[in-house]
């Protein structure tokens, strides 16, 4: 069996969307608890510019502080917009880049100031870079299952920004549900077509729970062979350039129904749920998560 | 295609856990607003002692009410824990009994003071009672994923129900997830070998949301070829006998993804979103269903 992927990222699509900016010393303790409890990648955040997203501008510092003693089992990755961005992450050592363009031509001018196609140029040439100076990328399809403001987008603009990156030999994809739209048919249908491209592509995928469909995405994915999952602790999240978006798939929540499944007893559940009950606390309201606030199943897993 | 049936509880499972009793009045305008939506059977209450469960001591009177003038296309179920509750029903014109044992043998004894095996004797004997008057009936096996007392449930339990009911003739066997503790891969497997008991048993799920795999267990169990599923209105719900029970799937959300997969189109997702929030609005707090907050996805269905 393939090991499943977690890769968190509350830290960065959790926290941008918060009016409050979190402290450093804060989102460093909550990242330093999501790595010992053995989750595979954390996004410490992006690298955007800090006028634009204040919630982001110590990603540089928070790159600083936790890589000299993070645990060799985890990856930290950085979000970047382009180039500048990339730089900025080689600079302060991040490990891994997510980049990415939005299939959506309404989100893709609102979002990176340029229509899908030349946005999906400049992502490339910035995940080059990166891959030049030997970081890990991944490339992602932003609205790849709708969008708030376009509604449907065609499956052929999904897989032509797939045949791109895998064109430039970036073999790392993600498609993301940015507004929540997608549907567990469209999910195993999409990402079908996806690897008919190529068989040996890595997938990753990334859904908002907007209409509650979060969870049966996932699993949809991972019928079809997705091995790479993008979850928040607590549920935290949503995308403030669409009009609608709700929180992510809560971090804990997977993690607990893997474990359910026989799978990932490696990761720390209770330490996942001291955080996303952490985050909680912080912004003192109930996050759309459903673990942290009723505790684990404690008897009898059924994998 | 076969078609899915969509079967609203929550008038039954959503209002039994609620400490305010609603109105007769109040719930045949739910009720009806439902049936008028073109949702396939609704269950109006449970014939159950008053003084156990006042909330629904008037579920004689709403069918009084509610049989004369409803669309045939809507069946009226009601929930019977015996034969005095079928007899009940019968008298006051039920089309549909529900009746179930639990395969927890700590739940059964707590909900129904006996027994599993005693339980489902009793069970096969009030559902015997319901198909000789000419009652349509379904079996269920509550606690089939797990409790929350006893922990796991051996599958052979289940199974070893399942066979009681098809050996009494009774083909319509529900299982439900009455503490939320089912994971997809459970789901199809169980299912899978009920199929295998019986390739012609018509099989429905009902799942609890407490660890928020509600949904994605509903796409498992429509995967291995379950058709009909038990929703409630705003995801409202939960058992009281049980030590932790959060809301059914919400109905309206389900609604809304089968359309978006293509399928449905014919029931009204607008009168079930105004269900919902008027139920919302009587409780006056958030209920756990997504789409009666957000408004469907207007635009796009990628079926």
């Amino acid at each position: 069996m393939t090991r499943i992927v977690i890769h968190e990222v509350g830290p960065r699509d959790g926290l941008q969307m918060e009016r409050q900016t979190v402290p450093l010393e804060t989102k460093e303790a909550w990242i330093r608890a999501v790595m010992e409890a053995g989750v595979d990648i954390v996004q410490v955040g992006s690298f955007v510019h800090p006028v634009k997203v204040p919630q982001m501008a110590d990603t540089d510092a928070l790159f600083r502080r936790l890589l000299p003693s993070k645990p060799s089992s985890t990856v930290l990755s950085g979000l970047a917009l382009n180039e500048r961005g990339v730089e900025r992450g080689l600079a302060c050592g991040a490990e891994m880049f997510c980049v990415g363009a939005s299939a959506s031509e309404t989100h893709s001018r609102k979002n990176a100031g340029m229509g899908t196609e030349e946005a999906t140029q400049r992502i490339v040439a910035a995940a080059l870079d990166a891959v030049e100076a030997g970081a890990g990328v991944q490339v992602s399809v932003q609205s790849a299952f709708g969008c708030g403001y376009d509604g449907r987008i065609p499956e052929e603009r999904v897989l032509r920004m797939v045949r791109t990156y895998l064109d430039a030999g970036l073999r790392h994809v993600s498609l993301a549900d940015t507004a929540g739209h997608a549907n567990p048919a469209q999910v195993e249908r999409l990402f079908s077509e996806v690897y008919r491209l190529d068989p040996e592509v890595e997938c990753a995928c990334h859904f908002h729970n907007t209409y509650g469909l979060g969870m049966a995405n996932i699993f949809a994915a991972l019928k079809v062979g997705v091995r790479s999952f993008e979850t928040s602790f607590g549920g935290l999240g949503g995308c403030p350039f669409t009009k609608v978006a709700a929180g992510n798939v809560a971090t804990e929540d997977f993690v607990h129904v893997l474990q359910r499944q026989g799978r990932r007893h490696d990761v720390r559940l209770d330490r996942l749920i001291d955080v996303a009950r952490a985050v909680a606390a912080y912004f003192g309201r109930e996050l759309p998560g459903s673990v942290y606030r009723t505790g684990p199943i404690t008897t009898g897993a059924t994998a």
